[in-house]
C-alpha cells in the first residue's frame, strides 16, 4: 500500500482510496467502484469530511428501522466489504441482520472473494453466493437476490447502491436505509431512512445506536419520529451548497 | 462492456464510465485516471450533465486561441485516449494541431498503446514516445515532453491535466486551453482559457468553433475578447451551487 504521510491535511480520505486500490487489485472491487469512489470522494468533500449532525439525526432513526425490522438484511458490495468488513459483521450482530452480497456487477469469483473477506471478520451465513429469487422490475443479472435474504427482508440497509435497484426494493414493500454521499441520488430520495455520510464513519455510528437503542424501544420509537427524510436532505444539500459558495469568495 | 439498458437515467454517464473501464483493461488508463473519472463525474452531474452557456463561450474562445496560435499542441492522456480518440484526431486536423501523448503516470507500455489507438482513429506523426525535453520545475518523469511539440508549443491544449503540469506550462510562457469540469481546480484557475464541460462533449463543440472560425479571423478575435477567464469560471461555480440549492425547493 502507498504510505501517506499522517500530516497530510487529508489523511483519511486518502486512507480510504488506498484501502479500495488495494481491494480492487484483491479482485473486491470492481473497477466501476472505483469510479465511484472518486465521485463520493467529491461529494464528501463538500460535506467538510465529516459526521454531520444531520447525518446523526438520520443514523439513529436508521438504528431504530432496523431494531424494529422482523427480518433485516444488509446488502453489502465490493466497496462497501474493501472499506468497513469489521463494522458490517459488528452491525449485523448488534442489529441480528443478515448479510447479503449483492453486486451490480455481478461475478462469482467476485462475490466468493468478498464472502472470504467477510468471513475473515467473523460472518457466518452470508448469503448471495447462490441466489434463487430475482428483485421485480429490473435487469436479470443485477436482479438476483436470495429468498432468505433480501427477497424476504422488511427492512434492507443498503449502503452505496444504485439508483435502478434501491427504488426497485422500495416498489416491493421494503423500507430501505441508504447510506449514500450525494443527497440527491435517487438511491437517497427513494429511501425510508437516507444517512448522508461517508461509509466507514456512517457504519460505526450506525453500530453505536444500536447498542444504544436495543435495550430501549421507547428512546428508539422516539428518535424514529424525529426524523423527517426530506428535511434532512434538504439540510445537507444547503450545507454542501454553502461549502461551494465559500469557495467562490475566496 | 457491461451492457447498460438505455431507459436508464444516467445512461450517457455510465456509457463513458464503461468505456473508461474498458480502456483501463486495455491498459490505457491508469488506475488514477478512474478515480479522477469519478470526481469529474461528481461536479458533471452539478453542472447538469450538460453543456452551458458559460463553456460555450469558452470553447469559442479556445477555438480563437487556437487557430492564432503558430505552433499549437494537444495535449494526451489515457482518460481522453480512451473516451474520445475519434474527435481529438478531428480536432487536430481542424487547428492544424500537433498530438503529444504526455502522461502523468508515465510508462512506455501505456504511451505506446495510446500512440497505437490514437493511428487506429487516423492520427499521423503522434509525439510522446521518445521525449527529448522537460518542462522546468516538475519532477523528472512528469516533465519529460517533446522539443518539437509540447515544449516549443504557443498554445498547448490540456484536457484533464494536473495542476503542476498546467502551472509549470503557464510559467515557460504558453497559453493553456484547459478543459476540466471543476471550476476551482488549479488547472481551471490557472489557464488562459478553461472549458468547464466533460470532454466528450467539449471536444465536438470545439471542432464545430474550430470549422466555424477557419475562415473568419474577425469572428474569431471577437469570440476571445469576450471571453473573462475569472467571470466564466465564477459564473459556472455560482450554476453549480444553485443546481444544488434548486434541490432544496422541490
Amino acid at each position: 500500500m502507498t504510505e501517506i504521510p499522517k500530516s497530510h491535511p487529508r489523511y483519511a480520505s486518502l486512507v480510504l482510496r488506498e484501502r479500495l486500490v488495494e481491494g480492487f487489485k484483491q479482485g473486491i472491487v470492481a473497477s466501476q467502484g472505483l469510479i465511484a469512489h472518486g465521485r463520493g470522494e467529491m461529494f464528501d468533500y463538500l460535506l467538510g469530511e465529516r459526521t454531520t449532525k444531520e447525518s446523526r439525526v438520520a443514523s439513529r432513526a436508521a438504528a431504530a428501522l432496523l431494531l424494529q425490522a422482523r427480518h433485516p438484511v444488509i446488502s453489502v458490495n465490493g466497496n462497501v466489504a474493501a472499506l468497513c468488513p469489521e463494522q458490517i459483521v459488528r452491525l449485523s450482530e448488534a442489529a441480528s441482520a443478515r448479510i447479503e452480497i449483492s453486486l451490480f456487477h455481478r461475478t462469482d469469483d467476485r462475490i466468493s472473494k468478498i464472502q472470504k473477506v467477510l468471513e475473515e471478520h467473523g460472518a457466518k451465513d452470508v448469503l448471495g453466493f447462490l441466489p434463487d429469487c430475482e428483485i421485480p422490475g429490473i435487469d436479470h443479472l443485477r436482479a438476483l437476490c436470495s429468498k432468505e435474504g433480501i427477497y424476504s427482508a422488511d427492512v434492507v440497509l443498503i449502503p452505496l447502491e444504485d439508483g435502478d435497484r434501491a427504488g426497485a426494493l422500495s416498489k416491493m414493500g421494503k423500507k430501505t436505509i441508504a447510506i449514500d454521499l450525494n443527497p440527491m441520488s435517487r438511491t437517497a430520495r427513494n429511501s425510508t431512512v437516507t444517512i448522508v455520510d461517508e461509509v466507514t464513519r456512517a457504519i460505526p455510528e450506525l453500530v453505536k445506536n444500536v447498542e444504544d437503542f436495543v435495550d430501549d424501544p421507547e428512546a428508539a420509537k422516539k428518535a424514529f419520529a424525529k426524523y423527517d427524510h426530506e428535511g434532512n436532505l434538504r439540510d445537507i444539500a444547503e450545507l454542501m451548497s454553502k461549502n461551494l459558495g465559500r469557495f467562490l469568495e475566496r
